[in-house]
């Protein structure tokens, strides 16, 4: 398990990540950490190492793109202080270029996310035991799709930026390959984006074995 | 304009056609009629056409099957006396087989789907001044898709039928293609099946055409 | 077909362009452009011109006379930088006169009226690409009722300033008249003046033609 | 004073008596008598004669035509045992001709409105101390328009009717006359059907005036 | 009829007269004016003197004191610049002396009542056409009551202040009387405080004798 | 302490009993005893007598006259088989008296009353450890008020009935007075029925001291 | 993996189980299978055996004993054809002793409780591919507190029952421990019965081992 | 009885004393006091002592650990000038560390809670005539439960505190006790922390007592 006894985790991102989290930090009393694969993370580390006593931080924010995250980093992931930060960003950058395709002054363009998001890892990363970027994913098989495809180079932005700055990779578009290959997308997500539990299962799945968590 | 003055037409359907309309008949007063293609129609008819005095009546209900409309065929369609019936209906007997793959109780198979939408063709045929069959669609570009090759092939089974019933034969899956090569379907519905207001234009004008309306 | 592909077009108004339209813009997701007529066109528009890729944002307001046009105009005109703008304003200038007789510091004469629909118009016009006055309308087809007497005093000016500034001027309360022949006036609106579907499709018509759209 | 202490009022209607009255029957605490011109009889009947000890009972229902009113004539009349019965029916069984002109099996003709009401007075006059029978009326000066024409015909049927069976005849659509000389119909009621606190003014007034009740 | 056509009322006061009045002016569409007797004085004095055109405006709010009434005089009074004022206030100043007793710093003491209702009326009176002043009650008919003794004072004081500033003073305690010989407190208000219908018109019958109204 | 442990104690009556209580039975988790003085009695009697293991049941119903508890006393009272009973009805049966004077039907008179409570204490009193009939009260210091005067009227067939049936008999209106001597009514229920905190604790000390409870 | 492909396993418990799931049947859209470990166990059996294809149906209802289980056995458990079905019983039967322990009748005695376990088990063994058979579990680590003792009493019944049936036993009050070796109860459920996210990971883990998945 | 007639007491704490207190002061009309331990004193001490005209406000705020009193000691405390306050403090900042052990900086630790309760018993003492001093509890009967042990411990700091500056201790968690005997914990409260009705008897009792009231 590479993550040490102790740790405080923060997970970043959009409505994937926040999933009614509690406001305006979510980690506390009454489902404070939301219900997405945090909450499910959560759960299990607990019940597998309850020892460890890692506290797990939900801040995902719902529609955020990479520039919203860069907006509110100082007090959404820099003030908490965390030993590990998780981000996971760019649904929401590459949606908005295929359902509202007209407004342009919304989109983010791979190079913005690129070195925003190189941006925000090289000043963070000197802080922190260990950081995770995953990749954003869509739960499309066609590789063809014209969204996924650009997810797909978003997401090779992301492990071209996790490898600069030492940062663990979570390939979870990957991860839900062997998932698609039993189960049309419409049995993960109708939009093929907000995952059921079946997703977020897959997502901390991948989260687990990335840190070498033995369920 | 192949509808004739003073015809009454009724619309039965799924949540596409449903949207909201009232209860137990869809027609009259405040919005009645819903907020779906049929509503198009009921106001550019009766826009261009003031003189017709066309009826619509939207009975479409959503989720559900052509097994539903079977059952409640007495009540919602031949009750009403229509002059002319329209009949979309397909999307729910198809999605359920990639979304609950494992509830097999609940798919309606192809030979199902043909047997009762022919059983239902045939004893309302001789009633009506015209039918109109619209095929269901899925708005899904990629034709190896399993989801839309299946929509497909209910897609030609409603085509079969409508021949074999002498009635208007309306393939809404292509005439969702020119707008598809303009925008990805994710600027019409988020889950490819309940169309924004632009699937619905694109529903509503196909229907125009079909029945030569000018608006 | 009058508007360029990828123009954009802002529809300023009162409750009969607004009608549940997003804030503070109303363009976007979600049904952010509302259900008047604006929705209609955006609909139909795109089906029929999908490669046009023309922009529609509803900056309706409900209970707006004139004056609270110019109050936001910089904000919701201006700052948006429209190729085409098209303007329907008047009905709530006129109605409070005669809903609330007493309460005369509300009302706006037409002197007011004139000359602050020319200022807008004057200051506006040279950034546009089109300029669009559609006439204010009272459903209500018996010339000599008071309020509708004053409605067509209204609209006259508002063909005067379009005349004054190069713009296409959109006579709405004509647009009404043929249905008018053969509907009541509460068959369309039971307070004469918020449209059900089918006036809302008059005035989707009427700007259809005006701008040379082939539906 | 034409009523005589003690005695016990029953009024039945559509949604212009009704006006949130209580069910299954419009006496008794918080309200239960609604807002109509009913609940302003019960004030000022009340405050200006208090030794009369006069029971009012609102039995308007929103809607109603006048075959409704004989599907609940013996409950909702009858078993109350009213010493008085005030009718004011009608503005349903001729809107629908106007807002609703496509469906015509719930339009109520001249015909059966006179037959029905007839057949009500006839039947209940001989239980009763006094019937008061009040126009329907439409809050439209326009006499040539062609619901008002079709209004002042309904009206003169219940004049006719009234004389028939000895019963108080309550002109109230000559009553707003005055009101409308001075006040545009908006003022009183936007879809000039559902009247505001002046209208129901105007009708309690008429009835004060028709019973001989000093206010 | 003492006040004048086209004269403006303002009606300050406490939830009496308050009722549901629009916020932050009693005055306009939709039953701005509330439901309480002030309503029905704008029902009645429209009804019966339509050409007069009154503008009554609504302005009392729930729980207040005479103190309160000071404190938003210049906005809710003066800069409404009414021709008439009518003032009803002094049961919260009273109530609270008996359903809170220990709180004795939030009870208006008799002095404190004259001096603040005589500052404002002499502040007011010169601007006014007419001013009204009410006094406070409580619908107790057992004069030995504690509470209901005060409010005779409080009503005194009112008198004596109306008799400074040639008001016309409303004897409303005095209105009530008549009808509490025939009904016990209980049919007019549960709480002997907050009117019902009755109540209202009783008040209402008491203004309408003091302008020498003639409904 | 006249209660013996584990006995099962009920009390049936009106609002004041009722309180929010659960339904059918008001017993049992989550405030299901309400929020009267039955919740008072059951929160000191345990504090107090511990291992007593006391049940109280709440049987309440607002609105209820001694009529209502007859229809429900085979299953809110026989069926629960309690050992001790505790009635306390009227306020009720006296109020539409005086709120609803009109409505005479709905009234109970006195030998209604008697007769009716008179029936059920005969029919149960042979079932129980204990009977405990508390009287009905009017918080109204004024013996001359009429509802008071009636309400006493009420309070003594109570104590009649009581007698004859050697039920405890526990005055309420008696245990009022030391209180109204220092507070007015308004202090402890404005509507001088519904009592606040204040007047639960003198029924529940009443109570307490009938049955020899030292709390 | 003891669970063969295209198992149907069902849930059948209490309110630990129940955590919102659909009615009438647990299964299917929009989270249908509830927010328990149920769902914990959908997510991660199809995300690491998508190609298993199992189905798993949540039939637990809040605040049900065994009897209620009995009760409702024939629609929501057999009608249903499970393969597997899973029971986890007895926190109500249990609670209810101690949190109203003077409602006896509503008590389920270890006697009640262990033959209609075993009546159910008995009746269904015959028909399943398996049966697996939970401990209740109370997260009190005191094992002298009495609630938590008579749960063990409970669990040692449960035990014997699937020991007799040959069904998988599955002792959660154990898996419980090495948590509340780190964790006090309160970091688990504030009411020692219903879990957070850490308890049903904790079931759900039990679960997953017990039947040999590898998550 | 200790308190004098006419005196001022304030209850600050949390959400035991909280339970819907009004805001931002709760004394006052419609159950602002609460539905907690402050009400009973309320009506009991009113009930038994009328003539002393004890004024109780509840200033308790759900989820207040001992710095939070601090923090709002100037406006909810000082400000109100009571004569007597009773404190009753320290669940929340012992709970967090047991349910939410991983946030140590919400946590308060023994040494801070002292000094805290300290140093506001010194500021305050002097302007009281009496100072009440509560201690926390948890209703677990086993002392050996590592929070009972904790509660135990800040408990013995209040008595402390108490001691040092001549203030009436309260052994809140001693009252509990013989209570305990006969019932398990959760018939009193299922969290162990939140009492009903018995248990908010069990701590007015205590108060009652302390204080010398005979009710």
């Amino acid at each position: 398990m590479k993550i040490a006894p102790h740790s405080k985790l923060v997970f970043i991102g959009d409505s994937i990540t926040d999933c009614e989290r509690a406001r305006p930090v979510g980690e506390g009393l009454f489902g404070a950490v939301g219900k997405s694969y945090v909450s499910l993370l959560e759960g299990f580390f607990t019940a597998a190492y309850p020892g460890h006593g890692l506290r797990l931080v939900n801040m995902g924010t719902s529609g955020n793109t990479v520039l919203d995250l860069k907006a509110r980093w100082q007090t959404d992931v820099l003030d908490l202080k965390p030993d590990w930060l998780a981000i996971m960003i760019g649904v929401n950058d590459v949606w908005r270029q295929f359902d509202l395709p007209r407004q342009t002054e919304i989109h983010v363009s791979p190079a913005v996310y690129e070195k925003t998001l190189n941006e925000l890892a090289r000043k963070t990363r000197p802080k922190l035991k260990g950081l995770i970027m995953m990749a954003p994913f869509y739960i499309e098989p066609n590789r063809a799709d014209a969204m996924r495809a650009r997810m797909d180079e978003y997401g090779a932005l992301v492990k071209k930026v996790a490898a600069r700055h030492d940062a663990l990779f979570i390939d979870t578009q990957a991860a839900f390959e062997p998932v698609l290959q039993h189960l049309h997308a419409n049995a993960i997500a109708w939009d093929r984006v907000h995952p059921n539990i079946i997703g977020h299962a897959v997502i901390a799945r991948a989260f687990m074995q990335a840190v070498g968590a033995q369920i």
